[in-house]
């Protein structure tokens, strides 16, 4: 039986502000949900009787690991709490994982993506779904970065969210507590070719807002300047790559260099 | 002035049954609608004053190119006509470009892509982008692939629309008429490394369906079957591209070796 309050508890987590104070997020769908769930038990988890058939094994042999609170509702009751157009059998409230304070530092032998102001939650998604696909572990956020915990980005990472760590904090004191030579790769227009410049199998790829790119503090951080080539065949025209798509094929190319 | 009526003959253009019928599409904001100018003439152009004066010498000098009909709107009338939830100073109606009938053929000496089933208006969009930006001229779909002249799908192609032709058309009938040999790439599950395949400067390069991949019939036809490489951290997990990311990450393979 799902309570009216529950109801109003869960759909406050749309906004920001509730999730900050709450250090709740909101996620759906079996294959989201199913995820988060190999990380962690759930806060409370809302279901069908088909999603609770399925897992009726191990929510009597292991509760523990599902959820502090399983709901079972039917489709006109989900339809009710969910932010999906569609509802999708599951829906789960998890705790935002801690992460530690500003002074985190970035593990320097490995590939990292920093997002310095990524704006659309569908792209963020994509981001941190990519990074998942090129096992890039950490991203590290600029604070005027969408929220990774809002259910529209949780959607879009498809469960990645459950296995990319995305840490929010002030990327130009990030960047240097690094070493000084350490690799920062920016994607700008007066960059050299992603195929001819050289790539290290670690470092820091940087990638800017939608509208405007990276901004002024960040450039001037930048040592390794990228430039993706277009091939379209009127180059009059100025065409360019959706930010997700633009660190797709940056990440691709890095691991394709490190495994050659 | 917009009438009333104007309004509804324009929102109607959502619907497919009524873009088929008056071989109409709808196209938003200064980006999408400059691009499509840039291809002939708007039937319909609602502009708001800023957009007029931006526009207005060549809207005094060669109005025949820009639009039959202008109607100068305010923000409260554009956002009634609008299908963005922030519309942007511009919106017009255009032709529906003609494509020739089912038997067209595909060029052989280029690089194309076909779309098996792609249902999302975004993904669509934005393959119609990155088509563009690999210099790919033509996109052969499906019959149940996503329309491209969708208001959704055009958004997305921030432009891209105007450069790349967009072909409906039995895809299995298509590749019959081809030469034998004829390299017909796939993305499938027990495809060749990606980054080991040899790869053709020419040839048909086939996405399918978010949810089921490439359909039977075309699976069937895929004579060089790729594999994008994940490096997930975990691989016990199906961490999946998004097709669009996938044909991203494809096409600048085939871009990258062909500047080699």
């Amino acid at each position: 039986m799902l309570s009216k309050n529950k109801v109003k508890v869960i759909r406050l987590l749309a906004l920001k502000k509730h999730r900050t104070e709450q250090g709740l997020f909101v996620a759906e769908g079996p294959k989201v949900v199913g995820d988060l769930l190999e990380m962690g038990p759930a806060e409370t988890l809302i279901a069908t009787d088909a999603w609770l058939q399925r897992h009726a094994q191990i929510l009597r042999e292991h509760p523990e690991t599902v959820s502090q609170e399983v709901i079972a509702v039917n489709e006109v009751e989900l339809q009710r709490v969910s932010f999906l157009q569609h509802p999708q059998e599951v829906m789960a409230v998890f705790k935002i994982p801690k992460v530690e304070d500003g002074s985190q530092t970035l593990s320097p032998n490995v590939l990292s993506i920093a997002l310095d102001g990524i704006q659309d939650p569908g792209n963020l998604g994509t981001i941190i779904r990519i990074a998942d696909w090129f096992g890039i572990r950490n991203i590290y956020c600029s604070p005027e970065t969408a929220d990774a915990y809002n259910p529209k980005v949780v959607q879009a990472t498809m469960g990645s969210i459950a296995r990319v760590r995305v840490v929010y904090t002030d990327l130009p004191a990030l960047i240097k507590r690094l070493p000084k030579d350490y690799p920062i790769y920016g994607t700008l227009l007066d960059g050299e070719n992603l195929y001819q410049q050289e790539l290290t199998p670690y470092g820091l790829i940087i990638m800017g807002n939608e509208g405007n790119g990276l901004s002024p503090a960040i450039r001037k951080l930048v040592n390794k300047k990228l430039f993706i080539p277009s091939y379209a065949l009127n180059s009059a025209h100025a065409e360019s790559l959706n930010v997700a798509i633009a660190t797709a094929v940056t990440c691709a190319e890095f691991r394709r260099r490190q495994v050659e």
